[in-house]
C-alpha cells in the first residue's frame, strides 16, 4: 500500500522538480592537479598514514566527494595529451592536437572558454597557478593561441582578459622576444586596470574594492613559477591562501568562477620525484580546504570541481623491489625538490671542478654520495635506506654519466635518466623504489584521470566519459 | 512560488521513501577481476580502439556503470595485500592478514561470508572463477582457513557448503597431500548431491532441475586453471557461457548471489603480459554483458557490481621509450599467452640442448629470435616492432641468464626477471615498452581499486571508502 503511494509521489515529485529547474552553480571553484592521476592523490594518502605510523591512508579532502567520475584524456592527435590539448578540453569542450591552446587542431579559430562564458553571465573570474601564469593550464582559460609556448602573446592576451583576479606564477615573456612588438605585458595589465603585486606585504594587505589583480608571488624562481611546496620557506604565501585571498577579492552577489591549478605536481612527476609530488599534492588539498570552507556557508550554490589534465610519470605504489608496506614516511629526510637539489648539486660540483679538474672529480664520488646521504638520507641504515653493492654500483655508474649531461645516445640511458642529470635522477628513482613507488615515464600518460565534484549539480560529474564532456556539464548548471 | 511547493515535496517524498524501505537486491552478481585496476581496464578499452584503427578508447560494458567508487585494498598487516585478506574484505567486511582466508588475522574464528548470509536468506549461490576453485577468491566465498594454501581442506570446505553452482578451474589437492584424511573431495561433493561435470557436452545439456552443479572446464591444465582467453581454442567453454549456465540453473523465485573472478587477469599481470592480460579483461567483459542481459529483464531487484580485489603489475599507459599514440593493435601479433609460449620454448629449448649440448646452444640464439619473431611479432620492422641494436643486446643478454633459471641472486636482476625465464620475460617487457605499457613490479600494488554498479541499490556503491565496507553496503540492500 505504501509502496503503491510511493510510486505516485516519485512522479509528482519528478514533475515538481523539473518545474523547478536544474541545480543553479553560482560560486564554482574548478581545481586541476596537473599530471595529478589517482595515484599522485592515493600516495600523498598513504604518506600521511605512513608519518602516523600506520597502515592504510588518511583521505585527502578533495576524496571525500560523494560524486566521482573518471574522464578519458586523450588529445585530437594522441592518445597521450599534453597539457595544452587537455586544457582546452577541460575549457573549452573541444578536442585539439597536443599544444594547441583553445583553438582548433587547424588554428582557424578560438574556443570560447568556460571563465569567459561565466564572464558574459556577469560572474568574476579568478585564475590561480603554481605555475607561471601564462603556461599552458591557466592560459587555456583566457588565452587563445596556435602554439601554447607563445608566451608573449599569452601575456598580452592575459592583460587584455577583464579577467578579475590573476595569482600565482609569473611570465616567462613580458616583452616580445621576436623584438616587433613594443608592449610590455605588465605595463598592459596596469594600464587595463590591474592592480600589480608582488610582495608579501601588499598581498596580506590586499582588500576587496581594490579592484583587479595580478599577483606574482614574491618567491617565483628563474622559471617563473612558485617554488614547489616542499621547497617554501616557512610563511611563504601558500596556494590555500592565495585561493582565499581571490574569494576575498572578487566575492559578489552575481558570483565567481575560480580555477586552482596545482602545476607543480606535474612537474616533479616529470623528474619521477615523489615527494615533491606528494607535497604539492597535499598543497593542493589546502587550497580544496579553503572552498570547502566557503561551501560551507554557500551550500546551496556552491560547486567546486577536483579533477586532472592527465597522468604524469606512470606512478604506481609497489614495485619488485620495494616495501609491501610502503613506508612513505621514508621520505621525510629529502630536504628539498629533486630539482632544487639538483641545483645545489650542480653549484658543489662547479666548485669542486674548478678545484680539482675534471678527471680527478671523476674518480671521486665520495662527496656526491655524502650529498645524497645529507639531503635524502639515501644510504643511511638507521633510516631503513641503507645501500647494497649493486646500488652503490648503480649510483657510481650514474656518476660518472653525469659528467655528459643530457647527452645519452642510447636509448636505454634515456629511459633511465632522461634529460637529467644521471646522478640524481639515479637517486631519485632509488630512493621511490626503496619506499616502494615505481615510475614508467618521464612524461605524461593516457589513462583516464579521476574528476570528483561537491555541491550544487555535483552528481552531473560522476560516471565515465571524455574530459570535452566537462565543459558542458558545467555550462549547463553555471548561473544563467 | 513552484519552488516553495517543491521544497515540502521533497520533504514528504523523503518521509514515504523511508518508509517503503531501501531498493532491494534479489539477483546479485558480484564481479572480481582479480589484479584488475584502471589501467588494466583502460588498456583493454584502448587496445579495442587501437584495432580500429582509431584514437580513444571504445568503453566497455562494466565501465558503463553510472555508479563509481573507489575502494582501498591494504590488508590488516600490509599495504598491499594478497588475494586471500582481499576477500576476506569483501566477502565478509573484515580485515585480516595476508594468506588468511576468511578468518580473523590470529586464525581463531571464521567471518561469516555475503554467500552463506545471502543462503541463510533463501537465495541461491554461485561461484564462478577462471583460476581453480579452491584459490583465494573464489575459496572466500565459501571456505574459512588460516592459510590460503590449503587446497585440500578448501575443497573439502567446498563440498561440504551447500552452494548452488560451482564453475571453471579445478582443484589444486583432491586428496589429503599429506596422506591424513581418506576423503576424496569430488567423490564427497558427488555425495553431498553435486552433479561433478567436466566435458563440454554435458555442460551443454546441463538443465535446470538438475540440481547442484559443480562445473571443471575440460581445458584445465596442470595449473588447474581455465586456459587464457588468449589460448582458449575455438569453441571453448567461456567464462560468459559459465556465467550464463550458473544464471539458467539457480535464477529462481527468491534469487541469488552469483561470483565471478576473472582471475588469470592477475596471473596475466604477474608476468607482466600486457596482451594476456587485455583479453582476460575483456573475457570478464563479455560475463557482465550477460549479467546485463538479465538486468534488463529485472531491473528492479537486480544489482551488479564489478570491482577488483587489488591492482597487480603496477601497469601504467605510457613509457619513456613507448610512442604517445599507444598503439595496442600491436599486441595482436601475440600468438598466445607469455605463459604458454614459455612452455613452448622450453620444449623447443630441451630438444635443442638434447642435440647441441648447453654450451653450443647458449652461444647461438637466433632459434630463440626466431620464437619469438613468429610468436609475437618483436623483431618484425613491418609491423612496427622492429629491433634496434640495445634491444638486440638487452635479448641476448637475457638469453644467456636464462640458462640459470630462477636463479638471480642480483637483486636488479631479480628486478628484471622475476621468477620468470629471463629471456622471456624480457621480450614480454619490451612488446609492452614498444606499445606502450609500463610494469612497475611482478607482484600486487597498493592503490586504490574501482568499484562499479548497476541496477537495484547501486548508489550504495558510489564513493571512496574501504574494501571492508563493500559487505555491509551489500547486506543492507540484498534480499531479507
Amino acid at each position: 500500500m505504501m509502496r503503491k503511494w510511493g510510486k505516485y509521489l516519485i512522479i509528482l515529485f519528478a514533475i515538481v522538480l523539473s518545474a523547478c529547474g536544474k541545480p543553479e552553480a553560482k560560486y564554482v571553484f574548478f581545481f586541476i592537479g596537473d599530471g595529478m592521476g589517482p595515484v599522485q592523490v592515493n600516495a600523498a594518502e598513504r604518506y600521511l598514514a605512513s608519518m602516523e605510523g600506520r597502515n592504510g591512508i588518511v583521505p585527502l579532502a578533495m576524496n571525500l566527494a560523494h560524486s566521482r567520475g573518471n574522464i578519458t584524456t586523450y588529445s585530437q592527435n594522441s592518445y597521450i595529451t599534453d597539457s595544452g590539448a587537455a586544457v582546452t578540453a577541460l575549457a573549452t569542450g573541444n578536442k585539439t592536437s597536443n599544444q594547441t591552446l583553445s583553438m582548433d587542431a587547424e588554428h582557424r579559430y578560438p574556443f570560447k572558454t568556460i571563465a569567459e562564458a561565466a564572464k558574459e553571465r556577469g560572474m568574476k573570474v579568478g585564475i590561480i597557478s603554481t605555475v607561471d601564469i601564462d603556461h599552458a593550464t591557466p592560459a587555456g582559460y583566457y588565452a587563445h593561441q596556435p602554439k601554447r609556448s607563445n608566451y608573449y602573446e599569452i601575456g598580452i592576451q592575459l592583460a587584455n582578459s577583464n579577467f578579475d583576479f590573476f595569482g600565482g606564477g609569473g611570465f616567462r615573456n613580458i616583452t616580445d622576444p621576436k623584438g616587433f612588438d613594443p608592449v610590455n605585458v605588465i605595463d598592459l595589465a596596469k594600464k587595463n586596470g590591474y592592480l600589480y603585486i608582488n610582495n608579501a606585504t601588499a598581498f596580506n594587505y590586499l582588500e576587496p574594492g581594490a579592484g583587479r589583480v595580478l599577483f606574482v608571488h614574491p618567491a617565483v624562481s628563474d622559471d617563473y613559477a612558485m617554488p614547489y611546496s616542499i621547497d617554501m620557506d616557512e610563511g611563504s604565501i601558500a596556494l590555500s591562501q592565495i585561493t582565499q585571498k581571490a574569494i576575498d577579492m572578487i566575492d559578489n552577489p552575481d558570483g565567481f568562477f575560480i580555477m586552482v591549478e596545482g602545476g607543480k605536481i606535474d612537474w616533479a612527476c616529470h623528474g619521477n620525484d615523489a615527494a615533491a609530488t606528494i607535497h604539492d599534492v597535499l598543497a593542493l588539498d589546502e587550497a580544496v580546504k579553503v572552498a570547502l570552507e566557503f561551501y560551507s556557508k554557500h551550500k546551496n550554490n556552491t560547486l567546486i570541481i577536483i579533477t586532472a589534465d592527465h597522468e604524469c610519470g606512470g606512478m604506481t605504489m609497489g614495485t619488485s623491489y620495494g616495501d609491501s608496506n610502503m613506508d612513505l614516511s621514508k621520505l621525510q629526510w629529502q630536504m628539498g625538490s629533486f630539482m632544487e637539489l639538483t641545483r645545489e648539486y650542480h653549484a658543489i660540483r662547479k666548485g669542486l671542478l674548478d678545484v680539482l679538474g675534471e678527471e680527478a672529480l671523476k674518480a671521486d664520488s665520495s662527496w656526491a654520495f655524502d650529498f645524497i646521504l645529507t639531503q635524502t638520507g639515501l644510504g643511511d641504515e638507521s633510516k631503513g635506506l641503507g645501500f647494497n653493492s649493486y646500488e652503490i654500483k648503480e649510483l657510481s655508474v650514474a656518476y660518472s654519466r653525469s659528467f655528459d649531461e643530457k647527452n645519452y645516445n642510447d636509448p636505454y640511458e634515456y629511459i633511465k635518466y632522461g634529460s637529467y642529470d644521471a646522478f640524481m635522477i639515479a637517486a631519485s628513482h632509488m630512493l621511490s623504489r626503496k619506499v616502494g613507488i615505481g615510475w614508467s615515464t618521464f612524461s605524461h600518460t593516457g589513462i583516464p584521470v579521476p574528476i570528483r565534484a561537491f555541491g550544487a549539480g555535483a552528481q552531473n560529474f560522476a560516471g565515465y566519459y571524455d574530459n570535452t564532456e566537462v565543459y558542458n556539464r558545467l555550462l549547463d548548471i553555471i548561473k544563467k
